[in-house]
């Protein structure tokens, strides 16, 4: 009967890799309610196995088309895939989610690869405790290898660095802005880069950039590649692969990865931590007439807005 | 003799816009200790008559060149101008604190124009609170117009958009990746767009596509001038300059300002008790050993990072 799955069965149903199962428990994660947090809390002894790679980049650079082309490498070696796109939703165009899902069409009937896009709108402030549940859910489902999607210029809502393994960033040319970015050292540099779509007659110049950016780095720091790849023909995908599988050995073998996972997780608990917080803070100043005078007073410059704040955080200790 | 000035005198002498009371003020507001607060919260009644400008954009995009150019005009017309540069140093080169300078340096024997820089190197978690003490010392001291640069490519550690009453964005050909983050909706419309370097080759293309962005627009959004500008020649300055005062004028005529200035403080009073919550909480468990074990349970996964950021919390209220 089509009734509410008791969460402990839905777990059961996740770890056995069950699609539809961990399709709702996303979605559960998403409500941002005690029920999501539940399984994930059930799940999460179950979770760890996966390798988590963070793709980033400006809008239109084809991450999406060079996830569907590592997909297909992986699927060949033998692979499960899980995919999560987060998707800045557009004031205009209503986002990029359909596009998106339609990059990566080719792969929806196998059943060895699971797609999820997650949209920022409706989820204001949630957003990153509701992709950082996704991935956990994905992990927990067997997949062994997980791509996490996520915009990388402007307000990056997801800082992506703090939740995986390795950081691909992807640029095409006329990616200028990212290039400088990089060189002022405005923008974090990744572990791996690719210059999509190589048979742009400027890509060779952006690749020289761009590792003339990379050649300034200190003495002892790590090497990090950038390759020319081709999504739609396939070019250079098999160098990237192999680029972020040598990434990842090499954090194993050094003992890093571990290092860099209680990094991460130091990150995340302090993250989910403030959110709460904040959240709290918001909702219980939400009509609140003391913090409306309160404001009246920052607004009429009789109060400045750091004591303001000292005000607020007094009220939250005493409460 | 050169003891320390009581926080008061010091406040006397900014207010009279003595320029090496108010570097000394940026200063100690930077340092972040009890002593610039008590001057910000001294000063903070005097504030509120400056006209506040955030200019934002990639780096390279010639924002300081641009502000010049615009302070130069302001000047003949008789304002006086401060201008607050927030520069993401690099782990590469150092930062681009000193080229900046360079470009503003023109204006630098001008009593009527004050200049400051704040690397985020060493300001961690504090850049944003240590820049906004800086603009209302500014603004205390008298300055007619503020500008406000910062990076808006990557990581913007300081929300330019919460704390101003107009944003210019500066983009130049070859700006594609904020050119795309603006379509896709990641990056916020600014109030008023300048594609800088007007006599490079692709600058009118540049122009047509931003444009076009700004044309999906939903109905009965404002009307975002966007406007070629050439900083060196001059080309276009003028414009940009009537564009940016006609925004701050529509904003007065509607009675938007004062929204506008309350919705920023909101936000502003909020981050402050938020990013306090977090520095508090970051230093109880510096060192922590039962923080440190919590971390081994997730690190294990035995405990899951949202179950853990309760346990923090928890610890918080019941302290």
């Amino acid at each position: 009967m089509p009734a509410l799955m008791a969460s402990s069965e839905l777990a059961q149903r996740v770890l056995a890799g069950d699609r539809s199962a961990l399709a709702r428990a996303i979605t559960l994660a998403q409500d941002g309610g005690e029920a999501g947090r539940e399984l994930i809390r059930e799940l999460y002894p179950s979770t760890g196995g996966a390798s988590v790679v963070g793709v980033t980049g400006p809008p239109g650079a084809g991450k999406s088309t060079l996830i569907s082309s590592l997909i297909t490498r992986r699927r060949a070696a033998g692979s499960t895939v899980g995919v999560l796109s987060v998707d800045p939703t557009s004031p205009f165009s209503g986002g990029a989610v359909l596009g998106d899902r339609i990059r990566l069409a080719e792969h929806f009937l196998d059943s060895g690869v699971f797609i999820r896009s997650m949209a920022s709108r409706g989820a204001l402030g949630g957003l990153a405790a509701a992709a950082l549940g996704a991935l956990l859910l994905m992990d927990a489902a067997g997949f062994d290898a997980i791509y996490l999607e996520t915009v990388g210029v402007g307000q990056a809502e997801i800082d992506v660095v703090d939740h995986v393994d390795g950081v691909l960033l992807v640029l095409v040319p006329g990616s200028g802005d990212s290039v400088q970015a990089l060189k002022a050292g405005v923008m974090e540099i990744p572990d791996v880069i690719a210059i999509n779509k190589a048979d742009h007659p400027l890509a060779q110049t952006t690749l020289r950039e761009v590792r003339g950016v990379l050649a300034l780095a200190p003495p002892g720091s790590p090497r990090i590649p950038a390759l020319l790849t081709d999504a739609l023909s396939g070019e250079g995908v098999a160098e990237l692969d192999a680029a972020l599988e040598a990434h990842r050995a090499r954090l194993v073998a050094q003992g890093a990865l571990a290092a860099r996972r209680r990094r991460n997780l130091r990150n995340e608990v302090l993250a989910h931590a403030t959110a709460r917080w904040r959240l709290e803070l918001e909702e219980r100043l939400e009509g609140d007439a003391r913090f409306e005078a309160l404001l009246d007073e920052v607004a009429g410059r009789r109060l400045d807005p750091l004591s303001a704040a000292e005000q607020i955080s007094g009220q939250r200790d005493g409460a």
